[in-house]
């Protein structure tokens, strides 16, 4: 099979196994919680997402306006669309405005080992906007998803919550308006009954349109969606909120969470409770081509927090994929490709310099700078901004995580 | 219609209702979770249940065994075939004689109001049993469920819960050696951990096969029974049972709650757990006869907890299906059918004294008691159960109840 029918193979397989409709399993791009894939190599086709997924777009209205309230120069990431969809922001924006409160929250899946730069995006993105609006976050580890998805134990699925905590910690939230939790630890009787009003809002026919679960997966499948969604409500964190039930949060995560937060829109009015706002980022590509976003399950297309420098320089010389000719010849004559260009792409998410990436998508462009300059400029990058991170991490210990991960009060009044 | 087509139709709209199969829709009974109906005066077949469900008949030689080992005359409930079913009684029998922990779980549905004495029966025998075993008892109130099956709020089921409380607790458990919990209240890590267990052992597909769940029924439906099957586990309990993972317990229940406890006895040595062992009772007859158990929806069908002497006379007199005939000659000539009369079947739960009941039996079959002194001799001794439950009760304070919920050791020391 040559690369394409290889993708397509896989994604069929992902498909079946997850059970999606025939339909889907087409060369349509597939995005769901477990899979994300797309056949060709600018990667997903995010404006056609936009549609399917029924959410907007982020307009440069939009980015106008944050900025505008805030006074600060917007993040690198809504510069160049990388917060590219948005359910209800301006709802957000409004209270801002209104100095009313409202709060963050994002999450993942715990995952076996060091967390990669694709995972730290939202988070990375969650600190800018902890710090712009001050407000609080709460940050959940689904390590009760894993176990149900997975072949591990409850401590094995802890375990990894734990360690990714760590790693999400060395971002740089403020431990005075964090609070991080896993599942598996925290479930409490105010989390427990937002989860069962969910249950009681959603029919299993509803959970399997959305989800696409089959009759031989276990039941956690349909049970566990609830347990993401009830950390929308503010009643679901008593010790942060008080008796406040009403505050409504914002969600920076990838696409391919927009269903378990689609069926909290949808159950949400029906619970009195605020609707959630979303703002979500595409997906960083695997060193190998945006065809697929990186996954620690291939090592080697992904930039993990824990490489050393060395290790990011080999990996992107030897696995970026390249936009470039084949020859120095033809690259100075017909000149590079950006839009497929991994270095160029990593670029796009990390370099700072507006005026300095334009420069360099003109030059590459015009076959000027070659694949081993370009590259040579995106390794710097990301081992900048890996390192900040790394070395962040090494001064957090269980003890930083329990802080986190304390029942306590954040440092707001509600 | 007459009553056995009114009774057809009733059952036909309840199977409908619940999903149950066409199939099911017969004269056969029906016994779920949420229905109870026969279509024979003499109440349900509980040997074709038995067949049915694949559990084992509560023999004479088991029972003589409880007796032998504890040294004390069997409960009425025993002697009389009350307690007409089990599984794995004689793992339980095997640890009590080899002095090896065990301990009591039982539970309830919430409902609104005063319970009645069909809902007492499982409490009444286990009251026995804990006296008897001397054992730690848990008993759960499913807040979680009613809110679930029913229209009604959280706060509304959690009220019932701490209500129906009372009137167990009035049963006269003993706090040293009970915990009472709601699942809305207790919800916490340990619990919710064994819940996630159960989810991911068993497959929609089974679920639905054991509880006959549609694609139109919420979520709920099949997350649930997974939170009543979890006490089954010790490890739900670590305030009781510290680090001890292995202690299975012995569950006195009526019949209809088998489904949950044979999904739990699946799932349990895949989870490394001990299988639940089970002793079930049969339904106490509704007044107007055995084709139903009591429920409160229709409360002429009950005699409550707390209905007065007066009451429960006026009811017993008036609603009481006889098994006399229709004239006083008519009776004298051909004799009372004890098999469907009510008052009689009363007597079989209360009545103590196996010499007079048997001897009841006789004058009432031969004819030579009238239905008025089978009806006086029943309602004395509902009476006095009662008396003696509903004089308990009114100590009964919210206090009382806080003391029974408090997450705190039992006598034990496991």
């Amino acid at each position: 099979m040559n690369a394409e029918e290889t993708l397509i193979a896989a994604v069929e397989k992902a498909s079946v196994e997850n059970g999606v409709a025939e339909k889907d399993v087409s060369k349509e791009d597939i995005v769901t919680p477990w899979d994300v894939s797309s056949t060709s190599a600018k990667g997903v086709d995010y404006m056609k997402l936009i549609e399917k997924f029924g959410c907007r777009t982020m307009t440069n209205d939009l980015v106008e306006r944050l900025e505008k309230l805030t006074g600060a120069k917007p993040h690198v990431f809504l510069r160049r669309g990388m917060y590219f969809a948005h359910r209800d922001l301006t709802v957000i924006l409004d209270r801002f405005e209104q100095k009313k409160p409202f709060y963050l929250y994002t999450g993942r899946g715990a995952s076996a080992g060091s967390l990669h730069l694709g995972h730290l995006i939202p988070f990375i993105f969650t600190k800018y906007l902890q710090d712009l609006f001050d407000v609080p976050l709460v940050i959940q580890l689904t390590d009760d998803e894993k176990f149900l998805w997975k072949g591990m134990t409850v401590e094995q699925a802890k375990k990894m919550a734990m360690e990714n905590m760590k790693d999400i910690i060395a971002v740089g939230f403020d431990p005075e308006k964090t609070f991080i939790f896993n599942d598996f630890d925290y479930m409490c009787p105010p989390f427990y009954e937002n989860i069962v009003k969910i249950w009681k809002t959603v029919t299993n026919n509803q959970a399997r349109a959305i989800f696409g679960y089959s009759g031989e997966d276990p039941i956690g499948k349909s049970a566990f969606p609830a347990v993401e969604c009830a950390p929308c409500f503010s009643s679901s964190f008593p010790h942060i909120f008080g008796t406040k039930k009403d505050i409504p949060c914002l969600i920076p995560c990838a696409i391919d969470q927009d269903p378990y937060f689609r069926m909290t829109r949808d159950v949400a009015p029906r619970l009195k409770y605020s609707k959630p706002s979303l703002i979500f980022n595409t997906f960083l590509p695997a060193l190998q081509g945006a065809q697929t976003k990186m996954s620690s399950s291939d090592p080697n297309s992904c930039i993990f927090i824990s490489d050393t420098a060395n290790q990011i320089k080999n990996k992107i010389n030897k696995y970026a994929f390249s936009g470039g000719q084949a020859t120095i010849e033809e690259h100075q004559k017909i000149g590079g490709n950006c839009d497929v260009d991994i270095a160029y792409q990593f670029l796009t998410y990390f370099l700072e310099d507006d005026d300095e990436l334009k420069h360099i998508h003109e030059e590459y462009t015009a076959g000027r700078m070659l694949t081993g300059e370009l590259k040579q400029r995106a390794i710097k990058e990301v081992q900048r901004v890996v390192a900040t991170i790394s070395e962040r991490r090494k001064s957090v210990t269980d003890q930083t995580v329990e802080e986190f991960r304390r029942i306590r009060k954040l440092k707001y009044d509600f």
